[in-house]
């Protein structure tokens, strides 16, 4: 295969062959495109005989998010596919494992992962997962601090920053998330019935302030190799297992934001729980857990992290007194923020989110879009007063209870 | 000229001859290697007859700053080239032009400043510079404001932190400035008569703490394209203007880092003046002279910065109500700190200052090494908790009285 070109499934079948000692000789190979064909073409392969099955994921140079089609880089596919290596190097347990890649045709064969669920849809459906918080937690612990200059040294960390500059995704962030939402955009999509809620978006002066402070941080801190978008449609999940894909937002960023997509996308869950569990009883036993869980995934994660801190940290001054609870105090601090920047995004900006989007009632979805709304302002408000994550707990019981929800 | 290697005068002067319009067909040039050797070649070249000149830079493989070689990336002079082109674009009248460039052989071709002095020696001799806090304030705030995410596109910003990546030179800022000072290293230098003052850099935990926080700041923060070594070795100077040179460790780090510098330097100078002025009514005005120089240039600093941001921020949410004032806190509070950063390790590390080494007398040399050790130390301690410039003067004048010495 020369010059780029869309992968045929034909073409997908001979790479998938070519993969050492994976698929018997002579084997009969399925292949089916399943990407909602948006930003990536997605082959599933499978051996018809043994079941065994792979998946080949190539970048398309555009992006229909946007009604019509936007440029995008296929460097995307290297970024995607580097980070993806790095983060199954660091948790091969959460990870898929990258078989083989061609940067040129912007392709990546790696692991398949059918047996698992998208988190986002098992958790409409009210499932729980006992394990989450533990896994996902280590995940962001491990692959936050080893990308660190905590961990590097700083020269190798410098040209790994260098190779994950990603302007073209960053974009979609900085736009998306840290402007349209407050200010009158094309790009934003939100019922009529919210308009009161997006005008107060746009004279919220206060609220500028701290987006505008969150938005500093996303274009400035090279903290760590971020996953970069890690909301529940990028994690495949079991009751026994996790895997976090689709790393191509991947860039040198402030550690908080993983973290806050993770909270925000569990708080957005709790907000949409309001038309999808129709007894109470049952409603608030969900809602209780999924804000548990966020609270332990932060838990999880600054014990994890703090353990490595403590065995592998290689900054000549990461010992002094105080320095580490200062740190995670700072990335607590950011994570509350970008949660609550991610909550608000959801509901008025261009993207939504199922869990909230396909409630079938009209009243019951608008309480969540409002409750959804509420709870990231304050989020986002009370950030920089944070020393606990408890704090998040009060946040959004407060909210809820102003707003007539009872959690 | 194919590959690298150092130039030969005879080369030159071809390239000088090369610069289209420069020189007089068939003028006599005299070409002399002026640099000092340790990291780059200058050669000086001049029409004998009309007295034109100009400067040829070229970087060298190695640094010969350890006693033994250091290698170094030639890429630097690429770095340096290009940070003097943005420079000189932003700030025409305080920055050399440069003529013509080849990054293969690590060469510059640039406007001569031979009729300047390097402010360090005038300061010495106790000259004063009625314009040098304007033209620096103004330096410094253009050419960091319009280099950061406030006044670029942040896709633009993102290829320029990409080139400007630059690892073998913020290396050696992070190790003499962010590291040796606080432990034993082979890399420190000072008398043994103020082993107890070194001693006491190495235990001090508050110290270790604010210097974690300098550093990472120095390791993370993608704000500005930097300067990077703002010494009053980097300036030339005259009684009406004023060139800044010499930006090899340009990268994209926090703003405060190139005002401390400016700032650290005049206050080390202050405290060398204690060997250098006998008359102490003349000592005292000139030491007034330079704390009150240090204060201006962070108020030129700041009132361009503020009159740019309103007038040129492209930022969206860059007209936040507050977003400036919290922005020009942190920048004065890094700056604070890393001002106290770069004089100790001017008098405990590897690489020091005339303004202090050269000082004749032993006891006035150890009283001014000892105040600018103070200085420095109560700067960083007090950096965080800092809301307004006139507070390094009172850190200072403390400092002093608490030290005996009278300002």
């Amino acid at each position: 295969m020369s010059a780029y070109h869309p992968l045929t499934n034909e073409e997908s079948i001979v790479l998938a062959r070519a993969i050492p000692g994976f698929f018997r000789e002579g084997a009969e190979l399925d292949c089916r495109e399943i990407g909602d064909g948006n930003l990536n073409l997605v082959f599933h392969i499978r051996d018809t005989e043994s079941g065994k099955s792979i998946i080949i994921k190539q970048a398309l140079p555009y992006a229909k998010v946007v009604g019509e089609s936007w440029p995008l880089s296929l460097d995307r596919a290297r970024i995607e596919r580097e980070a993806l290596q790095i983060q199954h190097h660091l948790c091969s347990n959460l990870v898929p494992e990258v078989y083989s890649y061609d940067d040129e045709m912007a392709v990546t064969v790696m692991e398949d992962l059918s047996d698992f669920t998208i988190m986002r849809h098992a958790l409409i459906e009210g499932k729980t997962f006992p394990h989450f918080a533990d896994h996902i937690g280590a995940f962001i612990a491990r692959t936050l601090f080893f990308t660190s200059d905590l961990a590097m040294d700083p020269r190798a960390k410098k040209e790994q920053v260098q190779r994950f500059i990603n302007p073209d995704l960053c974009k979609i962030t900085e736009d998306l998330i840290f402007d349209d939402p407050y200010k009158l955009s094309d790009n934003n999509n939100y019922p009529a019935v919210i308009e009161d809620e997006a005008e107060a978006l746009r004279t919220d002066a206060a609220l500028h302030l701290e987006v505008a402070l969150l938005r500093e941080k996303f274009l400035t801190r090279t903290e760590a190799l971020l996953h970069g978008d890690l909301h529940t449609g990028s994690i495949f999940i079991t009751e026994e297992s996790t895997k976090v894909i689709d790393p191509e937002f991947a860039y040198y960023g402030p550690m908080g934001f993983d973290i806050g997509a993770v909270i925000a996308n569990l708080l957005l869950n709790l907000a949409g729980q309001i038309g999808w569990k129709a007894d109470e009883a049952d409603r608030r036993r969900h809602q209780n857990w999924l804000l548990q869980t966020s609270l332990d995934v932060w838990s999880k994660f600054e014990a994890e992290f703090r353990k490595l801190w403590d065995e592998h940290a290689v900054d000549p001054l990461a010992h002094a007194p105080g320095y580490q609870d200062l740190y995670i105090q700072k990335v607590l601090q950011d994570a509350v923020g970008f949660a609550g920047a991610k909550m608000i995004r959801r509901i008025v900006g261009l993207s939504h989110v199922a869990d909230i989007d396909t409630i079938p009632d009209e009243t019951q979805r608008e309480r969540a879009q409002r409750l959804a709304l509420s709870v990231g302002k304050a989020l986002i408000l009370n950030c920089r007063k944070i020393s606990s994550i408890a704090a998040i707990d009060d946040i959004v019981r407060t909210t809820a209870t102003d707003r007539g929800e009872t959690l």
